[in-house]
C-alpha cells in the first residue's frame, strides 16, 4: 500500500493475489473473439422460462420469507432436496442436518479453510488443481502440497507419503477443473484406503460430477468414508451461477464450526434465491434439465475433439474428456502458453495457461480450453487459429 | 470436536462461538410471543411489487447476464448509483471504482478483517458495539480493544489513548444497534481529529443511517477523512435483508486487497440480485420509499417510547432513539438480564440481553428492544409483560 494511506494490511494480505484467470478475462473476451478460456456453464442452458415462474410463485406466495433475514444454515427445504439427491446419485447416506447452503461453492472453499488451515499447516492438493481453491486457501497461509498425479489423480502413494500432519487434501473426482480429468473406480478405492490408513481428511470437491456424457462416474468419496470427508457441490454448472448457490456436506463433528465461519462471513445465502431455485428444482426439474446440459455439452465436446484431431494433431496431446467442460493440452515442451496467448487473441482465439493451475513447478506447456462456453460452429474456428499460432511458434 | 473424526480445527475456530442472538431468536420467535428481540426490519417495508417489475424486467431484458458468472467487484451500474447516492446523502466524493458490491454487509466486516487483521493485533471498539462484527473479527484472532463510550459514541480521549498500534477502530456513528446511539457534530470531529492525529483508521458501519426520523445525522466519518476511512454501508434496511446486499467504499490504496479477498471468499455477489436491485432503485424508488420507512419507523418507536414510560419509568432509562431500529435499555444494578430472558418469555414477550453486545466486562444489567418488527398494537403488550417480570425481579 502506498504512504499516504493509514491502514497497514495483514500479514496474510500478502499471500493474496488478483485471479490470473480473471485478469485474463477481462482482455480476452472481446467481440471477435471466439473464447475457450473462460469456465462459464453456456448461457443456452439457463432456465429462463422456470426462473421466471418461481420468482413469480415465490414473490406471491412468500414474499416476506423469501425477502427477511434467515437461517445461517439455509432454506430447510432445499438442504432436505440436497441430502436426497446426493443419497439418490452418490450414494451418500446423509440428512439435511449436515447440509450447509453457502453463497457458491466457492464459499465452501473459504468456510473449510478458515475451519481447518492454521499458519503454516500443510494441505495437499492434485497437480495441476483449481485456481480458485488456491486463492481461497491462501489467506489462511497454509504450506501447498503438490501430490503427483496422473490422468485419474493424484497417487495413491504419493497421497500417503505425504499426509502426516496435513490438515487435509483437496480433492476433485470427477472432470476436474483444468484437466477433466475422473478419477477410476480403483483409483478412488485407493485413495480412500491411503487416506484412513493415514487419518487423513478429505475435502471432495464436485461441482462437475453431474456433467458425464456415457456414463455417470462411479460413487463420490464421501460415501466411502462419511466421517472424513467434507463434501462440496453447486447448482452453478446444472442450473446457473448467477444465484451464487453451492452445497457444503460436513460430518456432523465438524458442522457447528462451519456454521459459526457462515455466520460470521455472511449471516447467510440469499434467502430469496434459495427459495426460487428449490421452487426451480423441487418437482423433479433437473431429471430433464441435466441430460439435456449433458447431450449438449456432449456435442460440445465432440466437436472440439473433432477440431483438435483435425488441426493439432502430432502438436499437442490431450486426453479426451468424458464430461465436464475442460480440454486440458500439452504442447511441445518449448513451448509457453503464457507467452502463446497474445498472439493467440491476436489471431482471433483465447484459452487460460496452464502455469496458474500449479501449486508449485508450473508446466508451462500446457493450456485449459472450455468447450462449453463458445457454440459448437464457433470452436472451430477457435482451434484453427490455435493451430496457427501453435505452427508459427514451433 | 470428538474422537471419532480425522478433522483437526484450526486454532482460529476456538474463537468462533454460535450467535447468542441467533439462538436466542430460536427459542423466541415463537406463535404467540410478541419478539422485540430480532433485529428484522418490518416485512411490510419490503417492495413486493417493485420486486416482481424488477424480476420479470430482468428475466426478459438480460436473463443470460443475470444468470451468469460477473465481475468480483459488483455490477457497474449499481456500483455507480452507490458512489452518487453517497455523494448526494453522506457527503462524500467518491466514484464507483471505490465501491466493491459484497453478500450484505456483513461480508464487508470479515473482508475488512481479514485483509486487515493479523492474531493479536489490536482492534478498538464501542461500548457495546455489534455483535456481528465481533464475531466477523474473531477468526482473525485480534485483540478487542472495548473504548470508553457514552450516548454520543467513543469518547476521542480514550480512542487516542488507545490508538498506539491498533489497526482499526470499528465505529457505527448512526443509531448503533444496539444502543440506537447516535454520535454529535461535536464528536464526529473530534473522533476524526483523534484518529487522524494517531493514524488510526476506522472502519465506518453505517446500516441505520437513512433511518433518521426527524432531521438527518451529521455526515459520515468517511467524508471527513476519505482516505482514512473503510465505510460500510447496505440495503438490507432501505429494501430487504433476504437479497443480501451491501457496499463497500474503499480509499483506493485499500480496494485491490479487499477485491482480492472477496474473490477469494465467494467469487462474486449474485449477479440476479444486484441486477434486480439497480432496477428496483435506479429511478428514485428510494426517494419515497425510505421516507416511507422512516414514518413508519418513527411510529413504531413512538409506541414503543409511549409504552416504556407508562410501564418502565423509575425502573429502568434509556435514551430515546432518533433513528434506527433500536432502544436500549439500562436495569437496576442488581437484575442480570440474561437471567430474566426465560421469564419474559414464559410472560409472552422476547427481548435480547445486552451482555452479548460488549467485547469485555459485560453489564448484565442491559438490553436491547427492536421495535421494528413487531406492529405498534403489540408493543405495548410486550412492554407490558416486560414490566410485570421486571416488577416481580425487583
Amino acid at each position: 500500500m502506498n504512504a499516504k494511506t493509514p491502514f497497514t494490511p495483514a500479514r496474510r494480505a500478502e499471500r493474496m493475489n488478483p485471479s490470473i484467470i480473471r485478469e485474463i478475462l477481462k482482455v480476452t473476451e472481446k467481440p471477435g473473439i471466439v473464447s475457450l478460456a473462460g469456465g462459464l456453464p453456456s448461457a443456452d442452458t439457463f432456465p429462463v422460462q422456470a426462473m421466471r415462474e418461481a420468482c413469480t410463485k415465490v414473490l406471491r406466495d412468500a414474499p416476506r420469507e423469501a425477502l427477511q433475514y434467515a437461517a445461517s444454515e439455509g432454506f430447510a427445504p432445499l438442504r432436505e432436496w440436497v441430502a436426497a439427491h446426493l443419497n439418490e446419485h452418490q450414494r451418500m447416506n446423509v440428512t439435511a442436518v449436515q447440509v450447509l447452503i453457502p453463497t457458491g461453492s466457492q464459499q465452501g472453499l473459504d468456510l473449510a479453510a478458515k475451519v481447518l488451515i492454521d499458519n503454516d499447516a500443510r494441505v495437499l492438493v492434485e497437480t495441476p488443481t483449481y485456481l480458485g481453491a488456491l486463492q481461497a486457501f491462501a489467506p489462511y497461509e497454509p504450506t501447498i502440497v503438490a501430490l503427483a498425479s496422473d490422468h485419474e489423480g493424484p497417487l495413491p502413494d504419493a497421497l500417503a507419503a505425504a499426509a502426516g500432519g496435513a490438515r487435509f487434501a483437496y480433492l476433485l473426482p470427477n472432470f476436474q477443473n483444468p484437466t477433466g480429468h475422473v478419477y477410476s473406480e480403483a483409483r478412488r478405492t485407493a485413495i480412500v484406503v491411503a487416506a484412513q490408513e493415514q487419518t487423513l481428511p478429505l475435502l471432495e470437491d464436485n461441482p462437475y460430477g453431474d456433467l458425464w456424457f456415457d456414463a455417470p462416474p462411479p460413487p463420490s468419496l464421501a460415501s466411502r468414508w462419511p466421517e472424513g470427508v467434507l463434501y462440496l457441490g453447486s447448482f452453478s454448472k446444472v442450473l446457473a451461477p448467477g444465484l451464487r448457490l453451492g452445497y457444503i456436506v460436513a460430518p456432523p463433528a465438524l458442522y457447528p464450526k462451519l456454521l459459526q465461519a457462515k455466520q460470521a462471513a455472511d449471516l447467510h445465502t440469499p434467502i430469496f434465491n434459495q427459495r426460487i431455485v428449490h421452487e426451480v428444482i423441487r418437482n423433479g426439474f433437473l431429471d430433464t434439465h441435466v441430460p439435456a446440459i449433458r447431450a449438449r455439452y456432449k456435442l460440445h465436446r465432440d466437436a472440439m475433439q473433432t477440431s483438435l484431431v483435425k488441426h493439432l494433431s502430432g502438436i499437442a496431446q490431450w486426453v479426451t474428456p468424458v464430461g465436464g467442460m475442460f480440454f486440458w493440452l500439452e504442447l511441445p515442451a518449448h513451448i509457453d502458453a503464457v507467452a502463446l496467448l497474445p498472439k493467440a487473441v491476436e489471431a482471433g482465439m483465447a484459452f487460460v495457461p496452464g502455469a496458474a493451475f500449479y501449486a508449485s513447478a508450473p508446466r508451462r506447456n500446457t493450456l485449459r480450453l472450455s468447450f462449453v462456453t463458445s457454440p459448437p460452429q464457433q470452436i472451430e474456428a477457435g482451434i484453427a487459429a490455435l493451430a496457427r499460432v501453435l505452427k508459427a511458434a514451433a
